[in-house]
């Protein structure tokens, strides 16, 4: 097993080539970096010192069996045709196969899509919710951080129709390795530090990725308001989110529809009621955590959610992704809790 | 004029002794503390060394013109009738008069109310609101942290009847300072750092004090979601509320109620179209900063509001009230922009 | 293979559950909490939920092949014997058995020694110091975090006359997560974020610990100034080292000394020249990183150790020591670098 | 009185900016930023919102009567000249009037001395210990903050010969602002967050700066071990020292001395035995904070200072040096204690 990563020193490139390094199929591991390719990994990250990572590659990567894409928006759909016919499975963790539309693509990431042909051959690779799609495919679309917490919590209980579509708020909150290593002033620590704030507000490019597959599962076109945040911590994502139940529905009704979804799942878990998530139940690991409640005084459900951005968010999810498209056990080289504290 | 604080060493109360010992009308200051009364105030806070601020009386404090009570709930209230019988000014830091209604306090706080009697003389010491009921008052209830975030954005758009009360959410996010000074699992580094979490979920106590004043300032009774979260950070507090507005109400339409609100305001901030509120704008300062926009694709307004949580929603506030109280410059003593970075 | 784990809700007893829980070799797992005894493991730690650790047992631990005590200093060693007596091999991570003095024990944390008549039969349980002497072992002490940090960087140098041995500074800096779980204002959010200070200054009970090795490695009774500082921040630890050379010796002598004794180690890692450790290049992991200079201006050597004080620093290391007195390869179940960012 | 400030968008100069804005004498007030000239001071800094601060001017600063440049060092120096000939009083917060000799500038900071003649007319301006020096003066070299932090606490004691000379540790420590607001990856948040590290070991600009004044207090040339370290958090600077008592000394023969020397000073607070200063004493203020210890098993003094780094490290001892040359009362404009917590 070939495995090549390209992007491999942002940190969900990072976090692939750790999760990769110890996975037991993989037995070779191609690196690239558009920045600094042939510097040793090392010298990029030092904590990784002694183990042998290897040099980085310039981006023509050799065949791989698997090639996980963690490049910018845009970059990984131009290549994409060509790492297909040379018969390797793509997994991206982009955004260029997450939408659909090539429309709404180029609407909210301000680009013309480079490969709309490709978009029928995607799979959202968002494992507890379309597993079998999953299973043996060769393009999958890594979904993003937000749209992961948000759709593991309201996907199963829209299917079901327990909850009104025409007012979901979901106020979300990451950490700041959500942005990258790239330095600015939005990253820069005395900016951030002692600080909390929204980004993106009425305009994140989550948002229409969230719409696309709420209105997937509920069966109908749906409007949200998705409010991210930025948390003065380096990781996890907890996303808070309101919903009208739909008539009659109760406390139990949603505590029951989340059980017949998961409760077999290794990495969903349900609290007991009381025990509301916290952003660090998650950090390190590929677990998520919700928990919900529905306020009898307003008689909206309040649902939240939590996940480590970088991992059950990206490379994790990612890693799940490989295991099913080559039909590995699905929680290979993904266990483990929390680092606590 | 002399000045009093009960419980002068919780960190409301450090504050308080901040802005009162560089408050040009303030000549004598009594300082108390039930836990640690003896003792030289410099002793419990070090980097008071050299400012001679004195030793901490018990709770027999003598008479002042105004007595500040940053207490637990409950033991201000008992106390009151007699501070007010002895002429003073009572401001009270904590939840005992914010409440008109014994009967909802003691279903949200769990103990009787210790004097429904002088409820009503009390007034909500909000001064951008209710400026003129405020002054010369004798007995006021400095509004909670969460509340004042939530009102000062809210109350003049329900007066105006812009938004519609039916669905009304306050997403609200707090620093740990919040949580006072006492050592808990809560307020433990290790457990809140890298963290991020919800709690008192549709059960925090500012709920009913927010649902009153709303519901004043809309004429109509109404409830809302409100959930509060704990930032790993110190201080700052930062409200994400989302609302339906009325028919035909467009985003110029709330700007200018804010703006005919506020703009004579010294210590309210409307930012320009685009620039979010954070936390940190307000640190260490009265200021708060409001922002707002209409989301065309939800047809729902999101209202962002930030203030310091000990100040203009503890200390800062207090000292504000007791200016109008004594008729003097409402901002004296409570000058300055926030520390930045 | 069955394994105890005495005070298993403390930090390093959860960091002991975590490796644990994944180590091949261990079969069953007994955890014992005296303060919450009969809770189920997931309750105290919620991010546990799905894992099925189980209940917290009293004290009362049945045989098991090997025991860590996680307890305060005292409680261990009076139980040590009866451990002993019924064949378990027991690795202390408290102070009771590091040195090899009753008088010196009482001394320093001022209650006399429960069993003195066992401190000849421990061994001092840094691997990579003592690896021989640990092999088999049946009473093993664990070392401190600032020990561990301090005796991997000096031990050789000193065991090859290296440096002088009349003035050693160890500027040590500590992540809170040191402190325990325990609540004061000592670990309190508000109190220790943004901020950074010393502690223990000239009395901290690692002193005679470090000097008691040093003087081993030396030859020749030492003393050190040794001084703690709390960093905000939760894990990670990082020694600053500053010592005269012996007459003669260069930096690349120095150098080689470390390079003979560490190239072969699986968990120390001597940086490229001009990398200097970072905290984070250890943490969650079982790595140790140093780096060193020779100062031309001064002649003084300045050598920079870093650990994860959870880890390398207790229970990682503890898991080495139970690897080699079991006869298990020594890393088992400790693989893994740095989580990075 | 007029006042500018060139680099104001800096966080020094951010400071000196608030500082200015509430100072008594001050009347007009220029701003001056090569980057973002014509901008409102509040597009750059949104805390400053309706404080109406002005528009940013490009460097062709008006005549005032006195400036601060807070620019990159060797751009200051370029224009000194010029500057003094409009008799403008010149406060210097960078490195170029620090050292008096351009040779040693040259070898530490890479560049040709661009004004070596001015360098005999600067003083060093740090209040506590050159006072008389700096009353009226023209051209006054702010100290860096290391500098100051070391100097505050050691030069009293060497002037005294109460300490020996050929073995200074100073192990130091800072918060992220002092690498101010431009953004690298060496200020970007996930890579400091939850991380501590050394840096400039053996080589960092300021030990010139601090031997040069050291050795003018001892009476003879010495060198220094100065070592910083970068602590995640905004704010604060504390330093660790290390050094050997002259024979016969005792604790108390240090404290003397420095009681002595800083009794009457408004701005250096000893603290009592056994309370260590913390960097969060001084947050926000302009006051510096003392303690030492004689321990007595090794004989070596043990020395900790803390400062507010862009305060009495930078922004606020300019000010005290303005308050100086101007002959106003130091104080004016710094009073106030730390923003606790």
């Amino acid at each position: 097993m070939k495995v090549g990563v390209l992007g491999a020193t942002g940190y969900a490139g990072q976090e692939l080539v750790r999760l990769l390094h110890r996975h037991e199929e993989v037995k070779e591991l191609y690196l690239s970096s558009s920045s600094v390719a042939g510097e040793n990994y090392e010298t990029v990250y030092p904590h990784w010192e002694g183990q042998n990572v290897g040099i980085l590659q310039d981006e023509d990567i050799p065949d791989v069996d698997v090639l996980f894409c963690a490049l910018p928006h845009g970059l990984t759909a131009e290549r994409t045709g060509g790492f297909l016919a040379r018969k390797m499975k793509v997994i991206d963790l982009g955004a260029d196969f997450r939408l659909n539309s090539g429309e709404i693509y180029e609407e909210w990431y301000k680009i013309k899509h480079p490969a709309t042909d490709l978009l029928k051959d995607a799979v959202y690779g968002l494992p507890e919710l379309y597993r079998e799609q999953i299973r043996g495919k060769s393009l999958i679309a890594n979904p993003g951080c937000y749209p992961t917490a948000t759709l593991l919590a309201l996907v199963p209980l829209l299917r079901k129709r327990l909850l009104q579509t025409n007012y979901l708020v979901i106020d979300a909150k990451s950490g700041v390795s959500g942005a990258g290593r790239g330095a600015s002033l939005n990253t820069h620590y005395s900016e951030i530090n002692e600080n909390f704030k929204a980004y993106g507000v009425a305009s994140h490019r989550h948002t229409p990725e969230i719409e696309q597959e709420l209105s997937r599962a509920a069966g109908i076109p749906l409007t949200v308001n998705f409010t991210p945040h930025l948390v003065p911590m380096t990781r996890g994502m907890l996303a808070t989110i309101y919903a009208k139940v739909s008539e009659g529905i109760s406390e139990e009704d949603l505590r029951s529809c989340w059980l017949d979804q998961y409760e077999k799942e290794e990495f969903i878990h349900l609290l007991p009621p009381g025990t509301w998530p916290q952003t660090k139940f998650s950090s390190g690991s590929n677990h998520a955590f919700l928990q919900l409640t529905l306020d009898e005084r307003t008689g909206n459900a309040i649902v939240i959610s939590t996940i480590d951005n970088l991992l059950k968010g990206a490379a994790g999810q990612a890693i799940q992704n490989m295991n099913l498209a080559m039909g590995w056990p699905e929680a290979r080289g993904l266990k483990g809790t929390a680092l606590w504290p």
